[in-house]
C-alpha cells in the first residue's frame, strides 16, 4: 500500500470509530479544508514567515492534509496522478520564458 | 523515494525552473493555499455536494495539495508523520465514546 | 458624520489605543480578514444553517466588518460608494433575463 | 434610512431581480464570503501591500462588503451595534496596559 493510502486509511479509520462519516460529505470537508486553511494562516498573521511557530504550522498543516486527502478519497482521486497533471497544465500556463523570475497572474504574463 | 517525495520533487523542479523560490516563503505559501481553499469551495457554492463538477474539484483540490506539500518542504516536515501525530492527538480531543455520531467541537463535548 | 464613518472612527479609536497601525498594513488586513471569514464559516460547519449559534455568526460577523471597514479606511473608499459601483457592474455580469433564478456563474451563462 | 440600510436594500433589490434568495441561505452566504475574501487577499499574494493594485482590491473589498451586510440582514443584526459591541468585548480581552505595542493573541498576553 503506498505512503498516500496509509494516511488515508489511518484518517477513515479514525473517522468510523467516531461514526462521523455522515458529516463528511464533500462541501462540508471543503468548507473544513477552508477553515483550517484560515487556521494555518493565523500563525503568519501580523508577522513575517520567520517569526511563526513551527510547531503550531504543523499542527494546522496536518488539519488542512488530513481533510485535503479525506476529500481526494470521496472523489476516488489518486493524489499523485492529480497533483502531477496539475503542474502539467500549469506548464502550459506558464511556460518557463515568460514566467520566469516574475510572479504574475498567467494572464498577465506577456 | 516516497511517494509525497516524488511529488515534492515535480513541485520543487517546476518552482525552480520559473525562478519562483524567492517569492515562496512560508507566510505566502500559507496565503496561496487559502486562497486556492476558497477556489475549491466554489465549486460547492449555492448547491448541494452532488452537483459540485468532479473535473473541477480536482484541479482546484490539486493546487491545494500542491502548496500543502511545499509549505511542508519548507519546514521539513514528513507529511505522513504529521498527519498521524495529528490523529493521535485528536483522539484525545475527541474520545470515542463521547464524541461518536455527533459534530460538537471537542470543547462542547461532555 | 455618517454611521460607517462612526463605526471606522471607533475601531481606529480602538487600534490607536493599542497603537497596533504598525501591524495593519492592508496585507495582513486582508490576511485577518480571510480568517475571521473562516472563523464565521466555522458555525456552519457539519450542519444546516439553521443549526448555526446567531450569537456566535454575530461576533465573527463583526470581526470580519471591522477588518472590512480598516481596509476601506486605509485605501480611502467608501464603504457605499464601492459597493453600489460593484452592484452595477454585477448587473452587467448578470443580465436579468439571463441570471434569473439560476445561480450559475456569469461565465457559465447564456 | 441609514447609510447600511441604503446599502442593503440595493443588495436586497438586486438579489431579488434575480430570484436569488432561494441561494442566500445563511450558510451559503457565509461560503460566498469566505471565497470572496480569498480573492481580496490573492491581490497581495506574492508582493507587499504597496504592489497590490487599489482598483481590483476596491472590488473584490465591496463582494466582501455585500456577503457582509446580506447575512447581517439574513439575522436582522444592525451593523453598527454588533460592530460596537465586538469592539467592546475585544477591549476587555486587549487592555491597553497589556496589548499596547504587541501583535499577541489575547490567550499569549502577560
Amino acid at each position: 500500500m503506498s505512503e498516500i493510502d496509509d494516511i488515508t486509511q489511518a484518517l477513515i479509520k479514525f473517522r468510523n470509530e467516531r461514526d462521523w462519516e455522515q458529516f463528511h460529505n464533500p462541501k462540508d470537508l471543503a468548507v473544513a479544508l477552508s477553515i483550517e486553511a484560515g487556521e494555518l494562516l493565523e500563525n503568519f498573521l501580523w508577522k513575517p514567515s520567520e517569526d511563526a511557530k513551527s510547531e503550531k504550522v504543523k499542527e494546522e498543516l496536518a488539519d488542512v492534509l488530513a481533510y485535503a486527502f479525506l476529500l481526494a478519497e470521496k472523489y476516488d482521486f489518486d493524489v499523485k496522478e492529480i497533483v502531477l497533471q496539475k503542474i502539467k497544465k500549469n506548464a502550459e500556463k506558464y511556460p518557463v520564458d515568460k514566467a520566469k523570475g516574475t510572479a504574475k497572474k498567467y494572464n498577465e504574463l506577456k
